[in-house]
């Protein structure tokens, strides 16, 4: 019995300095059927950004009326200037198309994410040790001494709403996070709850 | 920050035939980490078998004060004759030293060991199909075929049952299948819920 699966959302938090991206990037690289969601913005391009690569540029209107048509699985309105958002039709083409998409997002988008599409998988990245996170931060070296310490702060408070992830991944060495993203994916695709038509099928091909 | 993983117990069931037993000597072949669980009974031990290695040969009185002391996830009284049971003590010791444990058993002994033991992992292995279930009893030309009618029919509740387990691995591919069973164990120790003492410490450590 053939039955082409939907791709998972993945939603993918971690304090600054964790390496979420470098854990994504690897993912992308070893699975080309996995991609990153693209953004959209009120924000003006810089040089070299490619509109549906990097962002969807969008006008205020344009962006509020998508607002307005449900069309973001999460927005934020930053500083009350730009706008940020995850376009809901962008991502559920790509998981119907059976990609996977990752979305590398803060704790409170992951929390909206997960309200408005509830099969989303939420995976948080943590650093073996918050001291450790330090040492990352400063090693960087691309932050003043209170950038780090803000930073810092942040990561602090992140950590803590890990609780209501669904998994944890530490990232110790990069090749066994991203084995553990590649588990978690497989393991999701035979979750029972992800394959009710199928068994309906095994049940229902028993006449 | 290391911290040793309890192992997990993984109730592996699935109808005759459908080749749950190479599944899970496949994947304790490939990691020896992993035990099978091995059951407790009053029956006498046929040749060659050996105490605490296919069974825990158990006079009918231990078995009884064994049930009265708590120390079974689930047990059965078979025609009123034969005792079987899952000794908890047995289960408990191997996951404390780390290993996993796999419990191969009938859909209502696991819904019994789920209720004892909730971190326990349900597995369903599942056929492609049920005509190739019924190809596959059928080929193993060891049943008569009042034996096979009477298994697929079994086999066909079981499959209904399959909702209730937390995952589905078709077995359509040894490989594939034994290649899923290790992603969904290496899925279930990066969840949440199985990692609060590390996630604790993470945050604890952050003062």
């Amino acid at each position: 019995m053939q039955h082409k699966k939907q791709g998972l959302l993945l939603v993918v938090s971690g304090p600054a300095g964790v390496g979420k991206g470098t854990i994504d990037s690897a993912l992308i690289a070893r699975n080309p059927s996995i991609k990153m969601s693209v953004s959209a913005t009120t924000r003006k391009p810089r040089p070299g950004e490619v509109d549906g690569v990097h962002y969807f540029f969008k006008t205020e209107e344009e962006f509020r009326r998508m607002i307005d048509e449900d069309d973001f699985l999460e927005y934020m309105h930053v500083f009350h200037q730009n706008f940020y958002g995850t376009p809901r039709s962008f991502v559920e083409k790509e998981l119907n198309e059976g990609h996977h998409v990752i979305l590398e997002i803060d704790v409170q988008g992951a929390f909206k994410v997960k309200e408005a599409f509830p099969e989303a998988v939420l995976i948080f990245i943590a650093p073996p040790s918050m001291e450790i996170l330090k040492e990352r931060l400063i090693g960087r070296g691309t932050e003043t001494p209170e950038d780090i310490e803000r930073r810092f702060a942040t990561a602090s408070s992140e950590v803590i709403a890990m609780n209501h992830y669904d998994y944890v991944v530490i990232n110790e060495q990069i090749e066994i996070g991203v084995s553990q993203m590649e588990s978690i994916i497989t393991a999701e695709l035979c979750r029972v709850a992800r394959n009710k038509k199928m068994i309906a099928n095994l049940i229902g091909g028993n006449d």
